[in-house]
Formats: structure tokens, sequence, C-alpha cells
């Protein structure tokens, strides 16, 4: 085997930290070096994740002290508006970056300032950033020393509608509809009383309907890959109450004649982490629980002519921490499932 | 207070009948003098559902033993098929029903035949039965002597819907989408392996995506208020996991110009049981746990011509047992409200 | 009808607040006439709690704005600490108060300073303080100025072992043991991290094993009715992933020959919110979800000396604000069910 | 990498089937070459199990077909009643077993009738049986022919246990309790009313306390170790709202002076998936989610002789299959944590 990278974790409290902390662990190729916290520092991560006590002695570190530059890559799992700041210094020392925050995945920076309510601080660093939805960008995520890694509903929603954008099959004038769901770890591990199990257990509801920020970044998607489509896209987002786990349903409104069930199995022919089920199918989100995998069915609706796509995710997984690691085999050459072959945890 | 009426229960074993059960208890103006379940005959109500001990005396009884000819109303909380056979002798001794099964929601027999998989066992009963959603026929449900208590999902999808399609503001041609997510309490208390806490739980999915039996009785609803509509109606029910509540989310293009929350808002202005929240507003599912309540919002999709309808109701009260009560109020004269003013449990 | 009397709820944003406020909504005695709350003040409760609109036109205001004094009742549903300094000003102007906090529970003032680490404002109300289990001090709570509403695990521990201690039934000099469980609703409506969904949901865990507040609660109740008990008596509170619903289980050493099933039977006879189950019952929590009763089974452990007591209660219900109804209720002469009438939410 | 050896699994329709499936995916010595059911005979476990999609292309198959007896080892995750009919073929033809069922697991035949309520088939083979509670018996385990996988109550109350009973440090004639919390997959994947979703969800409870079929199997150990204290143990099962996970609260009267925590410390020193965790932690079920982990801690009670034991495990994982696979690593030489490594999952 050979030598493995060293690979630091910059915000590892949060459940995207710690989700990147637990899929490492089998990792073949890459021995986790640093992490750090500002407000955990020199708390040892056993006492802080009990879950993970016995496989890393590894100890929360302030930022200046974890010696990051050390590092083959940094995941960012902070967050937004900090990897801006700090990405560039790394940059600059050739570690490679993984961010799984907002920061680097809007190229229009006008755009990312409005809907994220600040200044950028390093918007030429945007460009050079590659938008991390692998099997999209698998070539240039290649050789990028930055992968801005997707939000979780842009790689739930995009997925089934790559193929079909990129070979022109929607029509043009007529609604394209996500209607999304996500558990709760969605909104981060913080203390909100939203996501209180008291508040969202028990429960289902919208939210963000006036706008939330994926709608920028999902448009951007199909921007590049299909034109006039992007303004007749309607995303509503709603809170599910389980802890893990997103399902998109998607309203389609595609060329007569096409056979979309053939288009995506032929696209994701060759990509390991994209099921796309047999027609009649409904994919559940457990399926996919703590694995890295998106499963998609679609097929027509009963005496019409839209057609509904399913596609479900793990949001800290593939939605996540799993397509960070997804990105960063890539970057590095190491087996694009290296680390990730774990089957989900069903029930 | 005046002599309380008797009402007799088909069928009590299972969640809308326990339901009803739980929303009697305090209502002014009915006694429940019987209840029946061929299984459980001679089983104390106190021991098969411990929440109603010290409340209800009752034993369950076989349809024979009870008298059900004796009570003023009698509630059908039966699977499909048993009240198309008891109702008519029960009609014909002047008792009056409300059946919360579907056995006589739709109005064209072999719609209903074809989508039930059964031959109906009295046609003729069927026109004179008055479709039980409450505020579309409160009048003709004020002589009748049937009444088919509507299902959940069509209650929860059809209340936004209504005063939109009375007014004829539908756009043609273009899709009329519904996705609408349940508690797991639909499924009834059954012992189905996809029903389980270890499968239902933590987990969402799609259903019933090829066609559900809710789907004809919806269209018999919009077809009987607006033309041309219902062909473009897609109705996708999702399971969520949580005991009770249905969240509908609707994708409607409606004229221009019109302004449809002050449509809602003026058409439910004498209804109790339907709030039209304001504008920005997400109804959450708890908000009417427990409670025989609607709650509906609208508002246009960000940057787009669609609209967004929100509609909220806890299945077995709304869109069961609550409603059945409702119906049963405005059948004898009562208060429209009576027995059904608790307030929603949250957390 | 009577005329109402005029309740006031100081901090009614927590749970137990907006508990009491669904729970007077069909009292027909009470009028909510004011609700306070410092950081919510001038916000309607309809927008706050969206559960109550349509019911409730009250908004919330400060302290000061309320006119607490014009109340005949005033319940404080405040964290610890506040009712203390507030209290006496209103008992001086004849206001009857119910504590839902644990300002007056416990009479030995060093021993509330320890465990509750503030300096007691007023200690001469707290010997004037009835302590509102109201079955056991039924009778001085009629003419109680000040009610100190027990904790959710006092009242949950304390309902079986009340009629045991009182006739000395319990072996000296052998192990006590509470083991008991409660949803995550008795953490209170507070944005902490422990009671997220993502944290307390499919989780199970004991807490507070080196020390909770309410231990010596427990055994100051203890010590009133049967010495040398407390000392051997051990209390280990756990957190389980549900909402509401409190659970105890008592292993128990009793004199030999005692029928503990009758004794309690006899005991509670009267009390229409104590439900002593048959033999060999185990009682559940939902049984009494939303509701203001405790139900209980004992039985002795097979092949074993000693005994298991059971006890359920909704730790919001007769843990918190339905106990302060009653309570309530015994002061002013009211029945003691009114507006406790309604039947447990099941499922 | 040596070859693998071939293994079988009988059952594999249930949780502790699939999860013996979703544990072997990564296990670098043992490839699964058949799986049977008779119900599912022919379909393929991709279609029945969508989570292992992609991972496995095994089918179903009815025992006579899958040529069982040409594998190394066969896991029985039947009910109970089938191993004891179909080992000792499979016994003969040099196959070694590992049961998950409790066929062999009580070496006193007359007690396991007792219990079980069936003669036993094969009661010569129960002598031969090892009991695999791995870090009891590791050596007679590793030259066994057949090991009885404990139960998971079994398994999370004895391993606390094992140490102070091996030196003999409980106290003669006091009570030994254990207070055992199960998530709702101990129960199976069996289509019974009381595992719904809408019954055992948000909802606890004590069961079986007239006498649960693990009690004789920890008397069994109990026994073995220390005489004179199965008399006194007194065990209370309860069933709590989640998916996975086993809480025991026990508690112990331990001989004066002895230092337990020192003791387990010591104990399973050598033991990689027995955690002792420091003094005044309260270990969660979630931090062994998944994972074929046991954590414990032990510590006095405030102001008592009483001291409690915490102890967690996965019940699908070192209650059941992961066990399983702990085992047969012990019997075939492989390295004990061969295939466990994985992190739990949290959250």
């Amino acid at each position: 085997m050979s030598e493995k990278i060293k690979a630091g974790i910059v915000g590892a409290t949060g459940y995207t930290g710690v989700e990147l902390l637990r899929l490492l662990t089998i990792h073949p190729n890459v021995e986790v070096s640093a992490i750090t916290s500002r407000s955990e520092a020199g708390v040892a991560i056993a006492d802080y994740f009990p879950s993970l006590r016995g496989i890393y002695d590894l100890t929360f570190q302030t930022p200046d002290e974890a010696a990051l530059d050390q590092c083959d890559v940094v995941f960012f799992a902070t967050p937004n508006g900090i990897a801006m700041k700090e990405a560039p210094a790394l940059l600059a020392k050739g570690v490679r970056i993984v961010d799984l925050s907002a920061d680097f995945r809007i190229q229009d920076i006008p755009t990312w300032e409005k809907w994220y309510g600040m200044t950028h601080a390093c918007p030429e660093t945007v460009s050079q950033a590659v938008y991390g939805l692998c099997e999209m960008n698998r070539d240039s995520i290649k050789t990028a020393q930055i992968v801005a890694n997707p939000g979780c509903y842009p790689t739930c929603v995009s997925l089934p509608l790559l193929p079909l954008l990129q070979t022109g099959r929607l029509k043009n004038g007529l609604p394209l509809i996500a209607d999304c769901k996500s558990g709760v770890s969605g909104a981060g591990r913080k203390a909100n009383i939203g996501s209180l199990l008291c508040e969202a257990g028990d429960n289902f509801k919208a939210y963000g309907i006036g706008g939330h920020r994926h709608l920028p970044e999902i448009k951007q998607t199909i921007n590049g890959l299909q034109s006039n489509i992007a303004e007749q896209f309607v995303f509503v987002p709603h809170l599910t109450p389980m802890i893990r786990g997103m399902h998109a349903t998607l309203y389609l409104q595609l060329e007569d004649g096409c056979n979309p069930h053939e288009i995506l199995r032929d696209f994701y022919a060759g990509s390991p982490f994209v099921d796309i089920m047999p027609a009649g199918s409904t994919p559940e989100t457990r399926s996919v629980r703590g694995a890295n995998i998106c499963r998609i069915s679609i097929q027509r609706a009963p005496q019409s002519n839209t057609w509904i796509a399913l596609s479900v995710i793990d949001n800290l997984v593939k939605g996540a921490a799993g397509q960070a690691v997804q990105n960063m085999n890539i970057m590095f050459g190491f087996e694009e499932s290296a680390g990730l072959q774990a089957a989900p945890l069903m029930p």
C-alpha cells in the first residue's frame, strides 16, 4: 500500500466535519493529521464525539497551531465565510482544498454576495475553483487545486437533471419543479429552536419559500447545460422529521418521444455512486443512509405528460462529506470509491 | 342542554375509530351507545385502548348484537367494502350514516370498481350519498341521510383548490401538481411491514406513483368545479416518518392578475375550520395536531409564474374522524364546531 | 355558568406556558387575561404559536404592562429564580399563585440554595407555600395562597410511593430505586445542542447521575411520610427520544404480606387522575399523552422479593401544566377535573 | 490476501440477516456464497433490500438449493426452532455454525423447553455448543464447531457484570437489578401491531415483566460465575422509540472497598470491542450505532451504597450480527476486529 496523504479538517465540530472523520476511518490512502476548532481547542476528539473513542487520537487545535500547510489536502467544514479567508494562503503553499461550505460555489460574485449577505474575500480564487459535482466535472476535478463541494439540495436535484439538460430534453416555457425534503441534520449542529426534537419531531413543513440559498446554485448548473430553463425553475425545500436523508421529487416536461430512463442509465453507466433504479421504483432515503450514493428513478405520471424523477441521497454523505471524499479521490488519483464502500445502514 | 343523540361506531378498533371515540368524549350533544368489532367482540374498550380507561364503559359487540338500528347516527370506520353492504338496511330504518371508508365517495360506479377492485354492492345508494367535504357541500350535508366522508389527501388537496376552481382561475393546458406528504397513521392500524417503526422511521419515500386511489376522488372534485383541469392533475403521495399529519404542496398556474390569497380568505371567511394564513407563512403539520383544522397559505414562487399553495391537516382529524364529526354536526343542526374546540397538541 | 376568574401566565413562551394556554382553552371557569414575556412583548400569541391561531387574541406583554395584580390567579411558567422575586408583591395584593418553577418546592432553604445555585429571594414565602402534589395535599391546597407545583419526576415517582410510604410499608436498609425516563420536552424550549432532533433522536442515555435537582424534592416527600427511607433512595433519570411522556420504574422492597396493589387502589379510589391498573399491566406513556393522568401498575418480579411499580405521566400535563390547572381547580373550589377532561391523544 | 472462506446465511430476510450482509461487505476474509429464505426464494437480494443494490449479486434460495454444506461457516439468522433441526446435518459435514437464534444458548434442556415452549430437537448438540459471549469464552470459541450467539439483553447486561462476578464482588442477599431499554428492531422484522411506528413511536413502556426469555440466559451466565446471586436478579426490559440501540442500567450492591471501575478497565484491557469509559460518563446508544462496541461506565450513586453501571450496545451489532462476525473471526483465526472497524454512524 502506498504512503498515505495527510488531511486536515477545519471546523470539525459540526456534522459534516465529524462525518468526514467517520468516513476517513476506513480510507486506505488518507491519514487525518489535524483537526481544528477555535472553540474546542485542546479538547480530545474522543471526548467531544464519543462515537470516535478508540479510533482517533487527535485533539482539536486552533488553526494556527494546526500546521495545516503541512497537509496534502484540507477540508473546510466551516460555516460560510471562513474558507474564503483562509484558503488563499493554503493554496499558495500548494495545499489542495475541498471546501464544503458555499464560499466557492457561485461563479458570479454579485449573485453570491446578494444571497450570502457578505462581501466575498477572494473573488479571484472563485474562478479558479471547480464545482465539485463529481459526475458533471470529473475531468476538471482531477487537476483542481480547490474544489467547491456542492450543496446537498443541488446534488440531489442536479444529478437526475444533468443527463436531460445536457441533451436538451427539457421543454421551454413550462415549469420545472423541484419539491425537496431534507432531514434535520441539514440545518447543522447548531443550537437553534427550530431544530429541537420537540419542534422538528413529528412535524412536517416547507421553509425558505421566499428564496433558499441553494436556488442560485442549482440555477447556475441548469444554465450551464441548457438555456432558457432556469427561469422556469421552482424550488421548495421541506423539513422532514428524520436525522439524515434527502429526497427530491422533480416534475419535468420533456421533449416528446425521449426515453429519460435510458438516457439516465447510459449517462451514469460508469459512475459508481449514481444508481438508476428500474422504472416503477420509489427510492427511499434509508436505502442510502450513511453511504455515498444517489438513487434515482424516473417515470411518467399516470395519464399525464408530466415526468416524475425521484432522487435520494444522504445529505451528510453524497450531499456533503462523502462527495468531498469522492472529490479528494478524484483529485489525488485514488480509486473513486476508496473509503466509500461500506454499505448503507439498514434499518 | 338538549337530550343527546345516540351514535354507533362500526369498526372501532382502527385509528379512525378510536379517534372518533376520543373526539366524542367532550361532545355536548352525542353519546356513543354502541361500538362494534367482529374480531374483538366482548372486549372492553378500556382494555383494548388504555388511553380510554375511565372514559368509556363500552364493550365491543358484533354488529348483530349492537342494535345499531337504535342509533341516530352510525359511523363506519371500516375497511372499504363493508359499509356498502351494511348501510342500506340502516338507512331503511332511518339511521343516518357517516361513512369514513371510500364506499360512497365516487359517483361513477365503474371508476370506483376499477380503483377499488370489487363490485359495488349498492350503486343506487351512491347517488344518494353526499360527498362530505363540509366547506364545499355544507347545504346538501344538512339534509343528507348518508355522507361519504372524504379521504385525507382529497381533503388536504381540495380545500386550497376549491375557491380557485370555483371561480375558474386555473389555466388550461398547464400542469397542476400536488406533492403530498402523509404521516404513517394514514396507512391504518394494520400489521404490515412497511409501517413498522424500523421501516418507516427515519425514512422518506414516495409511493403509489403508478396510481393512488385518492386520485380519482380528487379528479371528481376538480371536474365538478372547473372543466379541462383534471386532465393535467398530477398527484404524488409520500410517506413521512411521523405519526399524524399531512402536508400538500400545490404548484398552480393561475390566471394573470388574480389575487388567490384574497380569494381564499373571502371564501373561507365563515368556515371555522379553514385558516388562511398570512402571505409568506409556511403552515406546519403540528400546528393542527389533534385538531379539526386545515391551515393554508398561498404565495408566488420567487421570480416565477408558478403559485405555491401549502395546506396542512391532521389526517386523522380533518382528514377523517374530525370531519366526520363536523359532518354529523351539520346533519343534526348542532354547532358546526361542537366537540371540536380543543386546541392542537403542541409540542 | 358562573362568572370566570381571570388568569395570568408569566413566561408563556415555553412548553409549560403554551400547555397552560392549550388546557385553559376549554376550561369552563377561567379566562386567560394576560400573558407576559419580556423577550416577545408586543407579539401576538397567534403569531408565536400558530397552533393557537383563532383561539386566543392575546399579545405578550412585559410584566409591568400586564396588570397581573388584576388577576385572580397567576401561573409562573418561568425559569427558576423569577417567581421568588415577583410572587410576594402579587400575594400582597391578594392574587393567588401557582408556581410551576422550583422556587417554592423545597422547604429547607439551604438545601434549595445548594441545588439551585442561588440565594433565595423570599425564604419567608416558602414556608407559606403548599407543595402541590394534589393527591397528597388536597386539603391544604384548598386554602393556599401560593402553591409550589411539583417537578415532573417527583410527580411520577411520588404517586406510586405515597400510599406505601404513608402506611410504612417500605423496608429499612434496602435500596429504593427509581429508574426514570423522560421525553425531551422535559428539557424545555431552549436552544441547547443536546435537545436537537439530531442529538436526542434515535438515542437513549442516562444523565444527571451525579445529582439531579429533583432528587432533594423527592427525598423531602419521602421523608415526610416514612422515616429512614430517603437515605436509601437512588434516582437515575434517562432521556428517551420522544416529545412528551415520562415513565418511572420503581424497585421496591416491601414488608412481607402486604398487598400493594390493593393499598394503591384504595388510596386513589377518589382521585380522578390516578389510575391504578390491573395487576400484570404495563402502562405506556402514550396512554396519557396530552392528559392529566398518572397510570400506575405494581407487581412482584418473577421469582423475587422485589416489587416493581410502573408509573407514567405526560411530563407537560400531570408533570406540569395539567397539575397546575388541577391545583387551581382545588384552590378555587371548581370541579377538580374542570378543563381536564379531554381524552389522551392516541396514536 | 489469503483466500476467502465461504459463508452462508440462513434466514437472511430479517434484521440480523441483512445486518450480517451489511457487515460482511467490507470483511477481508469472507465471501457470502449463499443466502436462503423459503418465502423469498428466487428473489434477488438487491430487489428485497435496495440498500444492498450494487453490492451483492446473490439471490435467495431454498435451503435445499443453497448447498450450505459447501460453506465453511453458516450463520443461522432464523426464528427459534429452526437451527436445532438443521444444524446437526451441517456439523456432520464439517461446516462450522454460528447460531444467532436461541436454540443453543441454554445448557439446561428443561429450562430451554419451558421458556421456548417446544421440545428441543437435538439436546446432544447443545452441550457441544459454546456460548458466544466473546469476552467470556474467547478460548473455547476458537475451537468450537458451533457457537450459540448470545441474546442482545444478555450481552448488554453480562459484559459489565462479568469482571465483578468473576471476582466475587456482588453482595449476597441483596437485589441485583437490570433495568434495560431496547430499540424496536429488537422485535425483529415482523408484521406485528406493537412494532408499528404509530404504536411504538413517541411512546415508552415496559414489557415482559412476568418473564422474558432472556432472563434464564442471563441467570445461567451469572450462575456460572458467582453463586447465590442469580436468585436476587431482577430484569425489566422496556421498549424505547428508536430503531437501534440498547441501554442497560444496572443497580449493584458491591463488596466494600472494591474499585469496580478499575476491575472493569483491567479485565477489558485486551478486548477491542468493550470500552470502559471514564468515571462520570454516561454512554449513549448512538455512540455505538452500527458498530460492534459495548461502552460501559460505572459509578456510585450520590449519597448511597448502590453502584450504577451503564452499558450500551447496538442490539443488531454487538447484540447480534456483529458479535456473530466477531465469533467467526475468533473461530477461524482472523483478526478479531476484521470487518468490524467502521466507525459508528453519528448523528
